[in-house]
């Protein structure tokens, strides 16, 4: 079967954008997700390079019930680009052409294997701007953003990468290409389609393009940290400034552990004598970030906090930026897997999501670095393990429960920004209505009636 | 029927919540869209005032196969809350409840006939801000600001009701409620289902609450106007300010038509010697405003503008945008009907359309009023005018359908924040595609098997 497909997708396709060999296969096995369960090496991976190869792709696939799971850079967190029922890997790589950017209008047209800092910079280049900026953003992309629903820090005030998604263009699963939405700012002409797809991962129908809203780019930029060794001081500090008529950019934290982590790994001189550091974000113009700032160091220094620092311009605000994006792979030094998870709460409720972890992790005797936006109620614990060793795994597989528990009882859900994926599907039940998980399903069958299209993720159906 | 429906109702509901008088139902004929082929007397009117009594309607309906229109204020512009097919019509008036203001957590939880301007002051005194502003938002209800995915002037800024909507509880086609969406600030749990039924204008599901994000107030705000002899200078100094690094809240203008009505109507000596008139609100911090104040100011002096004048708070821009929101009801003193329409372009296409516009006005001998929320292309054409004139209708019809031609060749599309309704579901097919209408479809005949909700509405089935 494996090689029968794979000869006839080099009928398909250009021979060498098939990859058949199983040590290329392998590098396809699994996603970020870093789960061995969901470890299952590709019958084929493609590389597509226009739309009508992504097309006769799936129209091959939809002829022979093929699984088929698309792919940008494969940095996915809950096991959604991984071909756990077998199949084709669609890979976007070579779909990495930005098409237009349209200064005037605000928007720009990429192909879906764009890497979201490569977009990033060149909107810049219009003095415009792309907020969403998942930690990954260096290398992940535009396709799996859409897919996967991306936030990031800046989402606090700039929203998610769904705000920016003006019109898609699909193929569904039978390999007709549907446009979905409008180049305009606004628009209510029927369903918001478009919307149903972002955050569909890959299940209803494939991204071949994207137009996406871009906004003015903020000239001035600084932030500012601050360390506390109270979670709840903390919290105090972010609820106070987010009471104040500001919206930082973004509102991040690390826990000890993480500054540990990152300042072994990056030599970075976070101070880890405290409990907590703080990060708050500011843009938008200079005056505004000025007297920002002054409103929230006042608010800092009521609480208490340590060692208040300014990053000045936008270099500066970087470095430290770097120290905080660098906490996942900083872990992954710590022990032979880290799990890096996606929870989030409403803002009211973090400090005790911070210290249920802490409480369940010390109970289960597992290394946990936390980090998060804190400031949107969103916490990443990375659990740093041997996912080979069967306790760990097995207290790893319990304290997720326990956790999963208390943020849903909190009034939050177990995915801010990363997906459901195969990760999370079990638990998709406890944090969604029956009736509305019944819609989701009925959708997908009407969409993927062969269930073709990354089978098996979100839901079983 | 008609009786036998009204007695039936008044077993489920209390008997004074049941109107059956003609002259009582009869006031629910028509909404603000004006066009008398939509006129049909709704067999009932019931005003709900709970979950259940929503659920017992529905089901009696649905065993009935019995049409449900629901209605707010009444004060759509399509044509979407019409009986146009008979049956109830479903009075969320008095279903106006504030459930909750969260004010740590930045939400607000309303009963779906709360009016847009009553949520708007009630959030203020926590010092939050629901930014959308339709133009009737003393009025009209959020209910209806969902179902139609409702924008206004600070659409630039702030984006649409869809933005703002984290959570619905709706009661489906068989009477059950359906809880979509977390009350977080993300999520990536699934199906974005709360965004399908946003904008299906009561097609799919029936809203009985909604859960809304709120943002921090702004603590300044002012406006600047001036006048224009020329649309392209005017659209120029458009482009010019969002070219330079400034997000205004709000970018609007009238032309000469809507400047002499509205001044004969309000007596408030905007200056009718000038083509047009341009209104760019600014709020944020005071620092921002002012900062945002002085660049408008200079980019609007290099250009062929007259007249240029602050507002320098809150109250004297709302005398300003007073002007601009009462351009509707003038226009209504000038002839027996007006009809508003809603049209957006990209951007870099305004003057085109604007130009457009006045040409085929002319041509068919139509009177125009024209307003809008230029910074998004967005265009409200008023139409003033007899449409028991046969001639004028017959004009009205051919003006409109070439206006929309225009619209779509220019990229653009035929409702930016009315919906479609009746009004506009004949000329959807040439600006969705049409592998797209077909998934709509599907969609709307799993929610509503039976065609009961709102049928008729934005497509046929």
């Amino acid at each position: 079967m494996l090689l029968k497909n794979s000869n006839n997708l080099k009928q398909i396709l250009k021979a060498d954008n098939v990859l058949t060999k199983l040590e290329e296969r392998y590098c396809y096995a699994n996603d970020a997700c870093n789960l061995e369960q969901s470890l299952k090496i590709p019958e084929s991976v493609v590389f597509v390079e226009t739309i009508e190869d992504v097309q006769n792709v799936i129209k091959f696939a939809n002829a022979h019930n093929i699984p088929i799971v698309s792919r940008g850079a494969g940095t996915n967190m809950v096991g959604a680009c991984v071909c756990n029922n077998g199949g084709i890997v669609l890979n976007f790589s070579k779909m990495n052409k930005i098409i237009e950017i349209n200064p005037l209008d605000m928007f720009v047209k990429v192909q879906p294997g764009v890497v979201l800092g490569d977009l990033k910079k060149e909107v810049e280049k219009f003095n415009l701007f792309f907020p969403p900026d998942p930690s990954n953003y260096r290398v992940s992309t535009v396709g799996g953003a859409i897919a996967q629903s991306s936030g990031g820090a800046m989402a606090l005030k700039y929203g998610t990468t769904k705000d920016y998604v003006l019109s898609l263009k699909v193929v569904t699963a039978d390999g007709s290409v549907m446009t979905i939405g409008t180049n305009t700012t606004k628009e209510s002409v029927g369903y918001h389609l478009a919307q149903l797809i972002v955050g569909s991962e890959g299940t209803l129908a494939v991204i071949v393009e994207a137009t996406l809203k871009l906004i003015p780019k903020p000239t001035a930029r600084k932030a500012i940290s601050a360390y506390f060794n109270s979670s709840e001081e903390m919290t105090l500090a972010v609820n106070q400034i987010l009471a104040s008529n500001i919206l930082p950019t973004a509102i991040d934290f690390m826990d000890n552990n993480s500054i540990k982590t990152v300042n072994d790994f990056a030599k970075c001189g976070l101070k880890s004598e405290f409990q907590y550091l703080l990060i708050i974000d500011l843009d938008g113009s200079e005056a505004l970030v000025n007297e920002n700032l002054a409103l929230i160091q006042n608010i800092l220094r009521t609480k208490d906090s340590f060692c208040i620092e300014i990053a000045e311009n936008n270099k500066e605000a970087e470095l430290i930026w770097k120290a905080r994006r660098s906490s996942y792979a900083a872990s992954t030094r710590l022990a032979p897997d880290v799990v890096s998870d996606d929870l989030i709460v409403p803002r009211s409720n973090i400090a005790k999501l911070l210290d249920s972890i802490t409480e369940i992790t010390n109970k289960y005797n597992l290394q946990v670095c936390l980090v998060g936006h804190i400031g949107d109620g969103n916490m990443h614990p990375q659990f740093v393990l041997d996912l080979e060793d069967e306790v760990q795994f097995r207290n790893y597989k319990k304290a997720k429960d326990e956790i999963y528990r208390v943020v849903i009882n909190l009034g939050g859900t177990i995915s801010a920004e990363h997906g459901v994926g195969l990760e999370k599907k079990d638990y998709l039940k406890y944090c969604v209505d029956a009736k509305s998980l019944e819609y989701m399903k009925i959708i997908k069958k009407i969409f993927d009636p062969k269930n073709i299209l990354n089978p098996g993720k979100i839901f079983d159906i």
